[in-house]
């Protein structure tokens, strides 16, 4: 594809005239959309809805990229991170023809324009940001600070790619986006390109921003500190924005491969062309005050004048349809920026050539026999999962500098660390060109992956759980994200997001109170059934399974909790299968058979060995059944969750009066939340972490949250009318030892299953 | 308070070799911690726990900051971001005789000595990460990012104070430490000084660090770029690093008070001091290596080397004590880092001067009569505060820019926003002294406000209830911190910190999806019932009302959640005072008075207003009570939350098997959680958020998420045996006028309360 004849800076005017009249007129008009007849009362939306003031800036930046790929066929996405400028962007996706080929009614013609220009925040219309139902999008923006890390995301592993990324001056402000500055330090010649374009126009809903107080020099300092080599652009007073800006696309373009990548700064006026002042004598333009909707609708006579200070009547013709120059302005067919193929990823994506997982399978004879790490383990399956995708690069690990120390180091002989600075002193596993990415952001590790995602590509996330929390509004907004493209007919499904909870809490022993907290499952809890998924695979097989699912599925989130250290193994490969498709079973071969006095159910590794010891405790005094949850979401009942077990399931698994002492690996209160609407949940006594720790040994740990298995034991014969006494006195005269020799007596460190 | 005599730099020197030789001591030993006699196995701890590599370099800072103290008796705290460099710490507060004042055991001789070392990452020992058990600390430093956000807000208003601030550089690559660079932009000349030195030993766990591979020059730049006057003292291969901090120290302290502040780049040796490499080749010293235990405890020969490398016969006399040079390195007294009084706040803080509520209250006739919106009434209440504590200035406002999109613009007009810096366009109530901070980073609002409690203040974080999430994580570990302060008897309780959670998901309909998201309540309720509260005030009155409870409050988190949007106000101010300090009851004047057949239970803004509308649609058909909670952990039993009603109450409220319709804020899993507990719980309906949301009217988000009073009646209907099959004809009905009309008809926004 070639740049097509070239647009005169008259036609750009005029294309940026058509694009911010019809912003203004989707925030305010529900009829009478082209100013065929005076303006009345009883044309305007009832409640006039919408972003203003980053408009302006968000069409010059498209209008401008628009030029680029003219002249360059550049293949461009676009991410915008003042979401809140919607009407900016679908201005320019109807112009461009984008939107009429995603929906019938929004022919680029006056029908068209009046149905888009209606349909704009209304009930069951457009929202007033931008969100998956909008063509080219991959970034909703409501919740600002993710812009440029999804922006890298994108661009990974697809180096004809540039994604331009427009960082509005208030989400400059926040931390997220002050780490992702360092973007191309992880970024390599196999990738694409990432522009960054920060608008700077001064303001905030109502203060001034951080980077409007800083002057050109401590700009270009602190960009060039970066890594950056930043060019301020700045059109505030300048007589053709349109070419200052498109000569700087230009030089960017060109050095878009040089050490120190190109990003622009530009300033402009906050919600320019909107009028100077209100009635009142209250600045609007420029100022704070033009940020969302800028005239007050009483004042008709001022909004009107707005309006018709764009003349129409020299853009659409009488029919509405733009006058031809300006339908020249976009590029056409797949590189206009609503249809470039990256931004609806999942056309794209291959699904992951995964390894079986029996070559990587722990042999496992007797349930209990063996020790294993299960995510050491698993780091050998994903190593050859890495190699397998050499040449495709389409599955990428991002992780906050903890592979190693999660156990996982296996994946470093398979692909190194991405780092594209040189390192002076010692250094192992580094590569320009990684598929692993360390970096002590967790929000830089989600930011890349939703990008990665997105674009069609596959991941994985493993955390340290106590500090995944750290994304937690990031996963809101992404099951958000997911929760609309799924509604939306057009969007492919994307890979799902895979997170890999490990260091939990019941092994964080050593580092402490900080690092204990799975409240990670309660965050994801809250999200739609249609896309939370939780596992606790309580062994390295069914990790192995687990993980395998995982990476096969689509638009979920999957949160995958298990040990790093060496622990029992329970099941063996196809054990392991047919446990995890079932999402939880009764472990016969640690259950005394017969009708149960108790169901001792678990879920989670460390949970699991305890309740184990628990039914070794119990099994000469008690008819106890041992139950493994695999799936946390298999206790739900089916009609509020896909994986809930049949009523008939759950009764096999629990009975229907039965006591239930659950192990749980995370907060009590998860397990309840799942079991509602279940009969009798009241019967299950979950112990769980309750927020007691400290730097101590696992089984002080255990035993302050009354989760150790003379515990579990305790409270299975407390709930059968039997005395718990002497197994709470051999619990705290283990504990005594403990505190004495400052490691856990053998009696807990050496228990073996015994069947 | 004047300086003492110089110190030698070989005294310095031997100095800081005690520290570091007792910080490898307290990760390895538990006898012969002064190694009088060869080591021999049984002397090592069965499980040595520690990080060495940041403790030479905290130890070298620390000694420099004693140094700077001593020379200029300036009044200094440390915040340590890398707290695993807790045995640095610790040995310095030992050296000092901090530990001996706070504990009888930690004596400065030999048997402390041997107290301390025993006692570190010792079951009911000191943790291996700094916590609040340590003196002189405010910061935990195990979930890194938040260091220097809380050492600007320590210094805020306390003009005498500096902050020095240790920055590890793995914790810079965080995006809330990324921000927080731009706290000068911030922070007048009424407040104190920060000093962060960014402690760049090049290597996280197992990477490289982004700011080690930053030339010197993109070092500058970028902190030059932030407002910094950076000054890079690189001790890696100099032979006198006291000297050469100590010179970089005097000029920082000289220039804290210029425009561009110091900052210092202290380029360290990771885990100086330690074996250059280990037998098997693998090298330690500078390098990653060294991070945490370097030597494997199986290497004795090697381990005894380093040790003796100290020579602590030299240090330590035959006791242990200390010689005498040492002891005068570290300043005298309150100057003494570990005693400073800031680092103990509550000792410090004053109870608020609070205004009463009568003022500011709004006069409530017949309930639901009139309309108000409950935080602008709340913002003059707020003011009058502001206004109280001029002088005194303990008292902020953290926000990320929403104070007026809260309606709580009428604080501004009794303090301005602080902004340092000259802005040359049209701003509004910016002061270089404003006691209110809006920024567009919840993570630094967060950090900030924990900063200035922990030393003894008072504040109030308002934020879009959406994303408050976005520091759950800092929640967490902040909850952490309140826990174990609880726990220390030597700390005074400090002021609690207080979330407005406003701009509420039902009333987001406007800005949309992202907008709308109820968890943070989730995330709090995980939380030690020692240490959360959940406030959802029905109207304005109840609003002043339980702000001026919380805010007299001491160490909890209260999370407030209160409408902006003008509605109905249903309690006088002495009915609400009543009604809040019952926590939840029933109202007798919206009941049809009678053994209900059914509970209408309503807690937050528009669920109430929604059910008292469903209760005016049942009381025909049907015996209703109507039961308000404003306390939401009032409802969990009293052996699970201080707040819990006791059965009586909770009896006379909800009945004992009557069904309850009820009517919540956030998502229904939350009612369900604090009921456990309860008897019959399964006869409680909550109708909450179902993440049904989007840019939409008020009345169609309530019904997407079946929360409308339609719904909610028609629930009731269906739980008493009744056809519900009208009312939702009519929700239907009212529906499609909202999406005909672009705006919720008269029936729905013209509703009032009629007895």
């Amino acid at each position: 594809m070639t740049a097509i004849a070239s647009v005169t800076a008259d036609t750009l005017r005029r294309y940026r005239r058509a694009c911010d009249y019809l912003a203004v007129a989707m925030i305010y008009l529900k009829d009478n959309v082209l100013l065929r007849e005076p303006l009345r009362p009883e044309h305007l939306k009832p409640r006039p809805l919408g972003h203003w003031g980053t408009c302006p800036g968000l069409t010059l930046v498209y209008s401008g990229l628009n030029g680029l790929i003219r002249r360059t066929a550049q293949r461009t996405l676009l991410v915008t991170g003042p979401g809140h400028g919607a009407p900016a962007i679908h201005a320019n996706l109807w112009l461009e023809g984008t939107h009429a080929e995603y929906d019938d009614a929004l022919t680029v013609d006056g029908a068209g324009l009046t149905e888009l220009v209606r349909r704009f925040s209304w009930p069951g219309g457009f929202p007033s940001h931008l969100s998956p139902e909008v063509p080219g999008v991959i970034h909703e923006g409501g919740e600002l600070g993710y812009a440029l890390a999804t922006a890298f995301g994108a661009a990974l592993d697809d180096p004809g790619l540039m994604v331009a990324c427009v960082i509005g001056d208030g989400e400059a402000e926040t931390g997220p986006t002050a780490a992702a500055w360092h973007g191309p330090k992880f970024s390599g010649p196999r990738s694409g390109s990432v522009l960054p374009i920060l608008h700077l126009n001064g303001y905030k809903i109502s203060s001034p921003t951080i980077f409007e107080s800083m002057s050109g020099e401590e700009l270009r300092d602190y960009f060039t500190g970066c890594g950056w080599s930043p060019r301020i652009v700045d059109v505030r007073d300048v007589d053709d924005p349109d070419t200052v800006l498109a000569e700087a696309l230009d030089a960017a373009h060109r050095d878009l491969r040089t050490a120190t990548p190109p990003m622009l700064v530009l300033r402009s006026k906050k919600g320019a062309g909107a009028p100077s002042v209100d009635p009142q004598g209250k600045p609007i333009e420029g100022t704070f005050n033009a940020h969302q909707v800028p005239v007050d609708p009483g004042d008709l006579e001022l909004l009107e004048r707005w309006l018709r200070s764009y003349r129409p009547e020299e853009l659409f013709d009488a029919d509405g349809t733009p006058f031809e120059d300006l339908l020249a302005v976009p590029p056409h067919g797949s590189l206009r920026m609503g249809v470039v193929p990256q931004a609806n990823g999942g056309l794209l994506r291959e699904p992951l050539p995964l390894p079986e997982i029996e070559r990587f399978a722990v042999p496992v004879g007797a349930p209990g026999a063996t020790d294993a790490s299960a995510t050491d383990l698993l780091g050998g399956w994903l190593a050859e999962l890495m190699l397998r995708t050499a040449a495709r690069r389409d599955f990428r690990v991002v992780c906050p500098d903890e592979l190693r120390s999660n156990k996982l180091g296996a994946l470093l002989d398979a692909t190194p660390r991405a780092f594209t600075r040189s390192v002076p002193g010692y250094a192992e596993d580094l590569a320009v060109d990684g598929r692993v990415m360390e970096v002590l952001s967790e929000h830089l590790c989600q930011g890349w992956l939703q990008g990665y995602l997105l674009t069609g590509r596959h991941g994985l996330f493993p955390c340290y759980e106590a500090f995944v929390s750290i994304v937690d509004s990031m996963v809101n907004q992404y099951a958000k994200f997911l929760k609309m493209s799924g509604e939306t007919p057009w969007r492919a499904p994307v890979s799902s997001l895979n997170y890999l909870l490990t260091s939990d809490g019941w092994r964080q022993e050593h580092n402490g109170y900080s690092h204990q907290g799975p409240g990670f499952i309660n965050n994801v809890l809250t999200k739609r059934a249609s896309v939370a998924r939780i596992y606790l695979p309580p062994d390295a097989n069914t990790l192995l399974e687990t993980m395998r699912h995982c990476l096969g599925t689509t638009d979920l989130i999957n949160v995958v909790i298990a040990g790093k250290q060496p622990s029992p193994q329970w099941l063996g490969a196809d054990a392991a299968r047919a446990h995890c498709r079932a999402g939880a079973g009764v472990w016969d071969w640690a259950s005394t058979g017969g009708e149960p006095d108790v169901v001792l159910a678990c879920a989670g590794t460390t949970p699991t060995v305890e309740t184990l010891a628990a039914a070794s405790l119990l099994r000469r005094r008690l008819r106890v059944r041992v139950v493994n949850v695999v799936d946390l979401l298999a206790l739900s009942p089916p009609d509020r969750h896909p994986h809930g077990l049949s009523p008939d399931e759950f009764t096999r698994c629990f009975g229907e009066r039965t006591p239930v002492v659950f192990g749980f690996h995370g907060y009590p209160s998860a397990v309840h939340e799942v079991l509602h609407g279940r009969p009798r949940p009241d019967r299950f006594h979950v112990h769980g972490y309750l927020e007691e720790g400290t730097t101590t040994t696992p089984f002080d740990l255990l035993a302050r949250n009354r989760m150790s298995r003379y515990d579990l034991a305790a409270d299975a014969l407390t709930r059968t009318g039997g005395d718990p006494r002497d197994l709470l006195r051999e619990r705290d005269a283990l504990l005594a030892k403990a505190y004495r020799d400052g490691e856990d007596p053998e009696e807990f460190t050496g228990w073996r299953w015994t069947p």
